[in-house]
């Protein structure tokens, strides 16, 4: 092969992985289960993020193995409708591949899991199992 | 430069790309607002998903401009908690850059996007305004 020709292959091969990827998280996404814990606000309620992030979330994740694709945490804020208290003051969310697996890996680690709630918040947790449908 | 430079430059070039977007959506996530639209379940509430995902959300979806960054559509399955009924039907999100924005495209619609709401649910959402810590 001469050189113009290896060039152009490369560049061919470097645009089909940039157009490949250009919406890389929605693809990637579709079908997947997510496992979303909401913590509800109310008065006197407590939620401590830097310990959620940095020891509970990973604590979790790390029992997943494989069949975990991410997992994101978010801040709430406000409610989107006027005159309404907060819904969630945080909601952690882990994307997997089979439900049946994730309950397996949870499953035996349940009361340590729970054990370690009342480091960070005083709320039970609501818990939404959904599937990406875009 | 010789043929070799080349090469090693456009292999380096194609290398950083790759390791830079070894976590694309988590990097591109974190800091942005979501709007999370959820319709709760309960006896008798129903949800049209086809017509959600096909006329609902890509019109407002379409008020938001560059400021909409990506828009999920998730269906709810059950409570991740055993005996506990399934908190939402469904949930809409919008990932947006800016609050403000997404607040200004939205005012002057929020009667068209209410109008609609019957077309495929009859039941008053929960909207939560977040911030992605990660």
């Amino acid at each position: 092969m001469n050189v113009k020709l290896v060039l152009s292959l490369l560049l061919f091969t470097i645009g089909s992985a940039a157009f490949g990827q250009e919406k890389p998280s929605a693809k990637a996404e579709k079908g997947l289960i997510k496992i979303s814990v909401m913590y509800p606000y109310a008065e006197g309620k407590t939620f401590n993020m830097e310990y959620y992030e940095t020891k509970h979330m990973p604590m979790v994740a790390g029992y997943l193995g494989a069949n975990l694709v991410k997992y994101t945490i978010e801040k709430g804020l406000a409610s989107g409708l006027p005159n309404q208290p907060l819904p969630y003051m945080a909601i952690g969310t882990f994307y997997v591949k089979s439900l049946s697996e994730y309950q397996a890996a949870v499953g035996p680690n349940r009361e340590a899991i729970r054990a370690d709630f009342p480091n960070y918040t005083n709320v039970a947790p609501v818990i939404l199992v959904s599937e990406v449908v875009r």
